[in-house]
């Protein structure tokens, strides 16, 4: 590693010299998963501008290697955040209680399994951070280290802990929180246009939906009021004393690199330290290896097909995947699907299984006619980058919603694939194929997208290195959060307010009384 | 003009390819004084460009002149805004209003008295709107011209109501809009820490203060609703229907290019089209003309104060200037003096009067150790831009609150104008020149403002040529402001929920009495 770092840095002082950092030091508490391929991202581009970046990884880890030339990884026996078992169990897991859901009862049902898996989950965590904050050796460690900043993933509370125990700034790279979207913990979200995560709302609601928002955001602030952050009190307070609290560290944090952008998202309010890099990962398509170009050039007129559902999931139920293959079977598109289970009895002559396929060259190749996506973000980035429409089948998480606002802009449409059968999957991606409109959108969506001043990645670099320059960003971040909630909502000014004109109109009402009385008195007599 | 167009799209084609518009057509609606000299920087900008640029003005314009090599004006009888004579008076007004302000009570009446003024402003542009929207050949000029955007100064309703006329995309150059500040207007603002404009409040406010916040905020907004509103909706409702709204016209901007940075403001909550160009006037400083450098180099080690109190007012009241002067008389810098009336009898040999002076490249000077300003936006934000402290001496609209927010950061310190005498002046003076951390705030601020992934002018530039490509910027602007007020706050929603809680508790009491008295009847019988 060290061998690589001079002659890039040489380059980078060459062409950047106003802006820069001479070799930072990076901690990073990345989250396994999807979630890692974008850190990654982040610190293959610190690493080629003359960063150090070290890593912290669990043992059973399944994405984060120990080994790379970009990084050092600092490994821990239970600490760096959930492990490959875990995980797989928690997508299976999930995957049958999305199956499970459809009436508004069972879905209620999935909500509240949802939140005792969050809270179990919250457990371990406060478990695993305790045996670290605990573990003298490895924190004394750390501390003589002198890192620069903490680049962290917020879905784990690990990163904005540790960053207050070390007194570094700190660097979200973040699509959501541990426990509701980044945007609502920090810029004021009114909830009659800013829809809630995860409920396939739009910005345009109806009473009924607005109703269910308000309902959502209160189930939300209950869980995380009630069930989450006295969890943390007891860690905060045995660490930081009793004026620090949980949710005060992740909206402490000085930039929050967001893996969204307003193509992708409603317009909604956000802050100053919030810097937008969706699509951060997105790149021109290269070529292709030379089997799958005969295979893509094979379709003809008729071009193809691409489906992938992402990293977590790898198997999907047996028959599921025997609909879609046989409604593929009956295209003239030739399909190429990424899929590892068994082979599906189903599948037509042009459908082409694959274990793993370069999913942006593929997205960028011009034969390119659908997507078929589970609509993770980052799948969901590189069609608009594209401009590729998408027929959705949402799996878990985000996926949904993440799918209704690519709906909502026209740009895909979504099938229930736990209930979807061949014919109906057919028919939509009959749809996605020939109304000219997904396309046209989606199209309009890319040019948006790539309509920027600078390339996401660029900024989302500039602002890290920023931080380490200016040992952090006090200055576009408010530090309302340390209100109490009666303050920040001005209650206690309201309730000022009211005593006044209360007490007001009340002497008025005894002077009245008084002076009446004396007038009536004086007559009297 | 012409004849300049040609090589310079050519330079503008070889760097700027990807984001090139070729010859866009911008009609301009400025404000004159200090607003003009913002606005003509960006209409430079934009004929440098290749785009045409039209302005309109008044006949009686100030600092509009009638021709110009970067654009072509259109000049109506009473129509591109208030002119010469109705700014010297206005500006005259206000000296004296302020000159009496002291006590709270003068300090209300100051305000009815600005309240009364700006209701009187507003009539007049109401009339003059009418007057241009009546003028159909004029009106007709307008659509032929085939616009592609109207940019604008929403201090005046002309431009917002043309644009919506025109059905153009509008930009706004904007440090404040007609009736309140820009961000108030689109982003969601608590009153907890975003203090109301002109109260040089913070955003870190004490109990008392937050009530003034309050008070202040129901003050504008009765003004706005009560008072202005009902001025437009006669027009609007002429022009454009019921449905449509005066303050919705100026929500619906497509981008706001604001004249301010978060080095200069407080972090606050703001819009996806908000995009901040604060300082994008600065740049480096030249050498200043020699008679001044060697007025400048004479001051040796002490170096030199600069005092300029903006474009609109070249007068003060011969007492204050009297009393400044003798306090600049008594230190060992060399001061430069912009004024323009009669010359001061305490006049020092140390201080040289001037009708004008380049301010940029004098704030730039290495020599200069103190900038004496009436806190307009500009000379602030070119303060910043060169590190120099200030010595602030507010005398109206907007200029005690950006002063309030240097004090704010430590990097200016404020006096009363109307009340310090040579000894306070003096003290204040002394204080900025030696106490070292005025400058070292100052110059952290320098640091922090000029530390930004691209130029705050190209970044508006990108954006109005944005507006240009894509006819607007829909995808960054929220359209909550056409909801209904009790929509936007979700009034309706939680009426909503209280009734259906309502209703569940009285069926629960009358259920459970019900049965009561069958089980009470049950066990009678």
């Amino acid at each position: 590693m060290k061998s690589h770092r001079l002659p890039i840095v040489f380059i980078t002082v060459l062409s950047l010299s106003a802006h820069i950092v001479s070799g930072g030091k990076v901690l990073v508490f990345p989250i396994d998963g999807s979630h890692w391929v974008n850190m990654n991202i982040l610190i293959e581009a610190l690493h080629a501008k003359g960063h150090t970046v070290d890593v912290i990884r669990s043992a059973g880890s399944w994405y984060i290697k120990e080994s790379s030339p970009h990084y050092t990884s600092i490994t821990r026996e239970q600490g760096g955040g959930f492990d490959e078992d875990f995980l797989r169990a928690l997508t299976t897991d999930l995957l049958r209680i999305q199956a499970d859901g459809e009436s508004s009862w069972k879905r209620l049902k999935v909500e509240m399994e949802l939140m005792e898996k969050g809270v179990e989950m919250t457990q371990m965590e406060v478990d695993m951070l305790t045996a670290m904050l605990d573990d003298h050796q490895f924190m004394q460690f750390l501390k003589e280290a002198k890192y620069d900043l903490v680049l962290a993933d917020p879905v784990s509370p690990i990163g904005p802990i540790l960053a207050h125990y070390l007194s570094l700034p700190l660097v979200f790279n973040v699509r959501w929180t541990a426990h509701s979207e980044g945007h609502f913990a920090i810029a004021p979200s009114p909830l009659s246009y800013v829809p809630m995560p995860l409920f396939e709302l739009t910005d345009k609601m109806s009473f009924l939906e607005r109703v269910a928002n308000v309902f959502f955001f209160a189930f939300y602030e209950f869980q995380a009021q009630f069930l989450i952050q006295p969890r943390f009190a007891a860690l905060t307070n045995k660490y930081f004393g009793p004026d620090v609290n949980y949710f005060q560290l992740i909206q402490g944090a000085d930039i929050w690199l967001m893996r969204v952008d307003f193509v992708f998202e409603f317009p909604r309010p956000t802050m100053p330290n919030v810097v937008y890099m969706g699509g951060f990962q997105c790149k021109p398509a290269k070529p292709v290896p030379q089997y799958l170009e005969d295979f893509v050039q094979s379709s003809g007129e008729h071009g193809v097909i691409i489906m992938s559902l992402g990293t977590l999931v790898s198997e999907l139920p047996k028959r599921i995947v025997e609909e879609m293959a046989a409604a593929f079977a009956q295209l003239p598109q030739k399909v190429i699907m990424r899929y590892t289970g068994e082979k599906p009895s189903t599948l037509g002559n042009n459908t082409l299984l694959v274990e793993w396929l370069p999913q942006n060259d593929l997205l960028g190749h011009p034969k390119t006619r659908v997507f078929v996506a589970h609509g993770g973000t980052n799948g969901v980035q590189e069609a608009i980058y594209h401009g590729v429409p998408i027929l959705g089948v949402p799996l878990m998480f985000d996926q949904p919603d993440n799918l209704s606002r690519m709906r909502a802009k026209g740009a895909a449409k979504v099938v229930d694939i736990f209930s979807v059968d061949r014919d109906g999957f057919l028919h939509a991606l009959k749809e996605v194929l020939h109304e000219l409109s997904f396309r046209e959108n989606m199209q309009r969506l890319s040019r948006l997208h790539r309509d920027q001043p600078m390339k996401p990645l660029d900024r989302a670099l500039f602002w890290i290195e920023f931080v380490m320059r200016h040992k952090g960003a006090a200055h576009l971040r408010t530090e309302s959060y340390k209100m109490p909630w009666y303050s920040y909502h001005s209650v206690d000014v309201v309730m000022f307010l009211l005593a006044v004109t209360a007490m007001f109109v009340t002497a008025s009402v005894f002077g009245i009384k008084f002076l009446c009385s004396r007038i009536c008195k004086s007559k009297q007599e």
